[in-house]
This record gives structure tokens, sequence and C-alpha cells, in this order.
């Protein structure tokens, strides 16, 4: 998916979050973000999301070399998910569909992340989820018969994870459909925005219940083109691809193979793209 | 309130939004973000954010002197609200408390506004409202009992209107509040962005139900420094002043004056500023 210009003010916006979660001075945010105004002034807009929001990152990277503005908030997300994960477990067990239920939850976990990024209350959140009144949204596209069939004939799934603590989400989802099967995790090779690196994996366990590796992408989203020789070729060759969240739907949406998208349209942009409407979650083939 | 960084992407979202509603050149729209970007380098952000969107309005009128954006919008969404009027009147002649049902229909007025800025279903929040189903939000900060009692005491009151459109659901407030009081309903001088001007007053009918002034301000928010004398008489002496929307909270926190605020929080720095959450509705005395 190309960038559109809607996502020139959310690139400045990510560029002042991150200056609040280094420094307190306001002097800096104000530089930072004109330092991210003079960059979108010389941007082509020529690449992915994904792809900007890695070129961007540079106004962060030259001010704050070797830091990672969101060590503290993935750390907090991925133990208060763990937290959850033998009520989550409860939960599918007693389900009458434990896959759907499974699929579902998952989308809760990149729920609780866009909770926390638009300040709502995400133990609000978190307790309607554990209580069954939590809604997902509305399912314009949702291939869930789709997703089961092809599901039902794969050997070997590539689960392509998305952030810190929803990677707990994921784990429920990934024990469910890795009943039989062999299912390879990949998540971000450093640390960007939130997402899920290596370090939150082995944190959250995911190494232990299946084989976790780097896409040996930095970018927010799985851009091929960054993308390691090992990570290409298990892309290739998996019988079924999972893609978590909006930014490796951004990356993935032109990729030479079938994949499913699954994630919570946070975005008008993305809504246009997917057919879907802003707060709808999505279970798509592409 | 002060303008804050967060307000930075919003500026140029809202250009970005005109230059769709005028063109449908994308190097045109390219054009206007880069213009804006160019001032946002050059602004201090000393002023409250109607003031700076005052400000950035210039890059627009360069491009299309005399030219009102959201002229076909406002319109449409005063023929719609319109057509809404009787359905309404019927709704607060019905209700137990008919003050209170006015005022949460004015608030609903509000959140058609959020509606169409954010890409949801206008007309499904409509039916919403008319079928009873319509939900306005936490009341976390919802001083009615302050109101009624100050309403009651009062015999002029200055009512400072929001957006084209949503005026409608203010007229029902305005007719509520007038039995036995002079209501005078201020509106923006000139055009900008969707906010009622005298055209949306009189076509929605309000200049037959009270007096109906200019404020004197184009900003998208009632700024003092730039009122007109006779506003600022009425303002001064008015018993009571009910302000709508964020706008004229922006521009209106440290009046010196007492004001009954009416908004839904739309934006997270209204929501800290204002003590309530994103979503909330708001009716505050400052």
């Amino acid at each position: 998916m190309k960038t559109y210009l809607d996502c020139i003010p959310c690139f400045l916006r990510l560029t002042l979050e991150q200056g609040r979660l280094l420094v307190g001075d306001e002097i800096v945010h104000r530089e930072l973000m004109n330092e991210a105004a003079k960059l979108v002034l010389r941007t082509s807009l020529g690449s992915t999301p994904p792809e900007m929001v890695k070129e961007m990152q540079a106004v962060i990277r030259r001010r704050f070399p070797g830091c990672d503005p969101y060590k503290i908030v993935k750390d907090k997300s991925n133990r208060r998910a763990m937290e959850l994960y033998p009520m989550l477990k409860e939960k599918v067990a007693s389900s009458g569909d434990s896959l759907l239920t499974a699929v579902e939850l998952a989308i809760a976990g990149n729920v609780i992340d866009y909770a926390a990024k638009n300040n709502l209350n995400v133990e609000q959140e978190i307790q309607a989820i554990l209580t069954g009144s939590f809604s997902v949204g509305q399912k314009t596209v949702f291939e869930y018969d789709l997703f089961r069939k092809d599901l039902a004939e794969a050997r070997t799934i590539l689960y392509l994870a998305d952030n810190a603590g929803e990677i707990v989400f994921d784990r429920i989802l990934i024990e469910e459909i890795g009943i039989g099967r062999e299912v390879i995790v990949a998540v971000r090779d450093k640390p960007i925005l939130n997402d899920a690196t290596m370090e939150d994996a082995v944190f959250c366990g995911i190494d232990k219940i299946s084989r976790v590796i780097s896409s040996g992408v930095d970018a927010p989203g799985t851009v091929l083109a960054y993308c390691s020789e090992e990570f290409l070729k298990i892309f290739k060759r998996a019988d079924m691809v999972i893609s978590k969240g909006q930014g490796n739907y951004e990356a993935l949406t032109e990729a030479p193979r079938g994949i499913f998208f699954l994630f919570k349209v946070k975005c008008p942009v993305i809504a246009r793209h997917a057919g879907a409407q802003l707060g709808d979650i999505v279970l798509k083939r592409i």
C-alpha cells in the first residue's frame, strides 16, 4: 500500500510521542517536530508507510542514538498481557468454537494496543474481554470460513507478529493453530515503535511453543525488500501466511503470494483500502 | 487554552482536508501540505488553537482566494439537520426532563459533526438518536444541576454557536431555555471550516427564535481579541454565557467571566485540559 498524504500528520504525531517518551523538555520536542516537518518537505512519499516511518526515525536516531523510546511501554504491555494469559487460555478451552475465540482474542490484543495509543482505558478494555462483554468491532470483512478451510489444509504456517503485549494474545492463536502443524513466528529485527522483537517473543514464551525468527526488518511492517534470505525462503514456502496488524498490511498488500491479514482498522486510509470502516475488525485474504 | 505540539498534526490534517474539498489534484494537495509544514516551522505556537488555525488558513486563502471549502458540506448538514427538526422537537416534548433532553440533543449535534469528520456513519448516528439507543458518552464532568440553577436566575443568555448543521440541534436547546428569557446567538463573522455563520443561522431559522449576531471573529473559536465591540458588550452583560464545541472552549478557558461549556471531547489534549476522557461529553462551568 502506498503512503498517502493523510499519513504525514501521523508521522509527526509519532515523532512527538517518541520525543515525549525520551525526554521531558518541550524545547527538544519542538525541535524534533521541526526536524520531522523538514523531512516531510524533502520526501517523495514513494514507498509504503512502514518504510516512511523507518526513514522518519532518522530524526529520533540522530538525537538519541541507540535509544528505544518504547522500552518501558513494551515491558509493561508484555507483563500485563502475561498476567492475563491463563484466563485467555481458559476462555478458549471453554468455547464452543475455540478457533474463532482464539482469532477474536488475537484481535483483542490489537484493540488493546489501539486503546493504549488513543488514551482509552486499557484496564477497562481488558475487563470487557475477560467478562465477555468485549466487542471486537463490526466484521464487515471477515473471511473466517476461508481461513478455517485454508488452515485445515496447511502444514506450515508463517505468523507475522505485530506489537509487544499483543504477542501474548497471538500466542493463544498460535497454540490453537499449531496443533499438528509447524508455526514459525516472525518478529522485527530491531526495536521500532512498540513492535515485538525477539526479546519480547522470548519474554512471552513464544519461543517455547514455536520457532521464532527475525524478519530482518526494522520498519514497523514486514517490508519484503528489507527481509533476510532466511525469512524470504520461509515466506515463499509456507503453506499459509498470517499477518497481524496494520503495519504488516501496509507493507504486504502487493506481496507475490496469498496472505491472511488480521487487524483492527485504526485509520481512515486503511479503512478505505480494506473496504471496511474505522473500528471494524478485518480477516481478509489477499 | 494554549496550543500544544499535539495540535500541529491536526493543523496539517485540516489543510489536507480543505485541499481535497477544493480540488482533485494530488500535486496541489502535496503543495498545500508543504506550505503548511513550512508555516509550522516558522510559528511560535504562542496563541490558542483557533487563532493558529486562522493563521494556517493563509495557506488555503493564498491559493484559493475567496473560496469556502466547506460550503457544500455545510449546506448538506443544514438540510439534513432541518429534516430532523420536527422529530427532535417531539423528543423534547415527550421527555420527563425536557431541559436535560434538549441539552443532550445539543450535544448530539456535536457528535454528528464528530462522526462526519472521523468517517463514522452519520446516518447511523442519527438513527441511534431518533430511536433512543443514542449514547452521548460518559458524563464525567457534567454540571447539570449548576446549569439548571444558573439558568433559573438568568434573564439574558448569550449562546455561542459551533458548527453548521449542529446549529439546528442548538435551536432545540435555545427554544427550551428561551422561554421567558432573551437569548442572543453568536456565530462566526466569515466562513471558517464548517463553523456556523449568519447564513447558516438564517437557513436554520435561528433568527426567527432569537437575535443572531456575528461575534466579529473568523477563527474557529470565539477569540475575544478579535471580537466586535457589539459582541463584547453583550458578552460582558449577559447573565449567562453558553459556549458550544471545542473551538470555543479552546478560545475561552481564560475568559474574564463565568461560562458554561458544552461539548463532546474529540481530542486527547482537550481531554487532559478538561479532566475528562476522549468521547466523554462535558457540561462544565469555568
